[in-house]
């Protein structure tokens, strides 16, 4: 049945459109143990927030949404207090630092400003909100009296892309550079793989995740799986996870990627 | 004898101390053809520059001390400039992107100034300097009626680290976590590898390269080799390259380190 379905709190960046809002959608709507969704975004009153908005107002016990800005952290910090008051002393089971940003072009054609933006967007982002909501994750870990590692007990999931694996540059380079994207993905990949040496011992389990190529405003109308099926896959990977999977690179599927 | 011996135009960034420093001296020490090194650094005239000052003094026709700081496009731009009133229409054979900062702490000690100075130096400044120099590369490149690829005709080497492998994370996260400049190396190698593919049609190599754990002022006292082995070590490898190893990881051994 539903993937994630044991997981209790769950804490989503970039949760207003594509693959963040419908990982929300499919989280609510599964049936499954109670859980609590902080689904946040930056700017939650703004007509491209709606949909969000419309999904929480149908599930509001379920679903609470948050204004945090990954490259602000203030606001990160913010959200952390709203998190905190309604988690009243429970922890946060996982993280999924979904926000990102891609700009297209080459080596040659990027600007300073594309990799400064990626640069925020998709490694200081989850490097900041990763810092502010570790202590839930640590109570998250301690609280659940299991052993091991896994999703429903302390973890964070980092989605990057398979446009980050140093190995696979080649397949699609030249039709599709975005070397800002690629170059700040392998920044969080390496992110993700100091997370699972500095975690290790809180049990607080860490992978990336390549949704595949999906059609959503960041991936184009020409890709290969919709948003719905993406997320599908990555719930049943995470669900899986254990700690035979603390730093795995997955796509939607499970399959291993190389880095 | 000497490496890198048939290479006529060299640049390298970070040249007044340290492994840059010493591959300066070897190169203009070396017997071997005429070679131009351009040995730039941040700040020429600075006390910190009087060993790279007297050694370019001792070779005047060989080394030709430049400032560039690879953090100012301004100042890339004047080097380059510079550069290419010296080369006097012919091209630049060989960059070595080896000027870079080290800052020490974990994921979670790591302050995002230390994130910012590790992005600006161990990938911004590369990628600037890379597309400044790159039509003096293109130059050589053409001139040397030579198939294939190679240092001698047209190369951008990057100096980088073990430290940024996804793969040996886990070797020394322990005791040398060095947040900051294990996520900005790993832009920096796949900066590398888009570089591989945008310029392998303007037969320009790329190719990243691990000096060793090397006892400098960046590496610290209790490293296992000294420059002058390390640098010994890089530019026998880098006489070595060949289009087989186009976007190659190797240290200064010439081993292949995994990604």
């Amino acid at each position: 049945m539903m993937a994630a379905s044991k997981v209790q709190s769950i804490l989503i960046t970039g949760a207003n459109r594509g693959l963040g809002l419908e990982m929300v959608r499919q989280l609510a709507e599964s049936p499954g143990p109670a859980r609590l969704v902080f689904a946040t975004c930056r700017d939650p009153d703004a007509p491209k927030s709606k949909d969000l908005q419309e999904l929480a107002k149908k599930h509001p016990k379920v679903v609470t949404v948050l204004q945090l800005d990954a490259t602000d952290p203030c606001s990160v910090k913010e959200a952390s207090n709203q998190v905190g008051l309604r988690l009243q002393g429970g922890g946060l089971n996982l993280l999924v630092n979904n926000a990102g940003v891609l700009a297209h072009g080459t080596l040659q054609s990027t600007s300073n400003q594309d990799m400064q933006d990626a640069f925020n967007s998709n490694v200081l982002g989850p490097m900041c909100v990763t810092k502010e909501f570790l202590p839930y994750l640590r109570a998250a870990a301690r609280a659940s009296g299991q052993p091991g590692m896994s999703c429903r007990k302390a973890a964070v999931i980092n989605i990057s892309t398979l446009l980050a694996s140093m190995a696979s540059v080649s397949q699609a380079y030249a039709f599709f550079p975005a070397f800002s994207y690629r170059v700040s993905k392998a920044g969080l990949n390496m992110l993700n793989q100091c997370g699972v040496e500095e975690f290790r011992k809180d049990e607080i389990l860490f992978a990336v995740l390549h949704p595949g190529w999906v059609r959503t405003q960041l991936g184009g109308e020409e890709a290969d799986i919709d948003a719905a099926e993406s997320v599908r896959g990555m719930l049943r990977v995470m669900e899986s996870l254990s700690e035979k999977q603390n730093g795995a690179f997955l796509d939607y599927q499970g399959k291993s990627l190389p880095w």
